[in-house]
């Protein structure tokens, strides 16, 4: 039997520079700053779940800066995360980005129609904008 | 004006063992797997979302197996990962991993009450479950 899990609350990201993640998530895709911890995090809203920002040069010798026993974590290299976007908003994304000198690495359709674009955070993580039916998920579900 | 972002789709954690990954979140936690491709990754369906598990060794050069343009990413580290679960089905999940010799690492009320539990994939990614309370999200949210 699948154990109860109902989805995924929380996402990370690795950066070195949180100024420039803040700026970015929070400035250019306007996402809601939840909290942030100077020199270790910052954390961002994202509908129904938080996108969490670390620096993985504090993360990773935890717990220093949290006052709870929470596991060290860090990584580096390019992660990847995938944002969920109405098909009719794509265009508007790719276009602001564009105008913020951000450039769109790959945009493309997937055999199923589903279009994607990609994009780099500062920090060089791979960052996408895709609509749920690409796995079948429908505009209606959350 | 924030952009139409409706949350997160797709959130991305890599091993090096994908056999080992698929074991634990497909047969442990009983994630359903969506997609895989030898070598490559592994996919599973996850509430409203997708959980990526990559091999990096793969991903860092694409697109060598995927006959789409996906930009290359990859990291190396343990990353970090959320899933939502509501409050009274942690003691379950704590239970079958226990049972399963899967190592709590922590298990505490955050100030907010809610309670979060931490445990480690076999590639040593840090998980966690926690309540959507956490973050002043509504158990009926999805």
């Amino acid at each position: 039997m699948p154990l109860p899990i109902e989805g995924i609350l929380e996402t990370a990201l690795y950066v070195h520079d949180l100024e420039a993640a803040e700026a970015f998530y929070g400035g250019l895709l306007g996402l809601e700053v939840v909290t942030k911890a100077e020199g270790r995090h910052v954390f961002f809203r994202c509908g129904p779940g938080i996108l969490l920002v670390f620096n993985a040069d504090a993360t990773r010798s935890e717990s220093v800066k949290t006052n709870f026993p929470v596991p060290a974590h860090g990584t580096t290299g390019q992660g990847h995360a995938c944002f969920r976007v109405a098909r009719e908003n794509i265009e508007a994304i790719r276009a602001k980005l564009v105008a913020a000198d951000v450039e769109i690495e790959a945009d493309f359709c997937w055999p199923n129609g589903a279009r994607s674009i990609y994009f780099r955070d500062p920090a060089g993580n791979s960052l996408e904008c895709a609509e749920p039916a690409l796995w079948g998920i429908d505009d209606t579900q959350a």
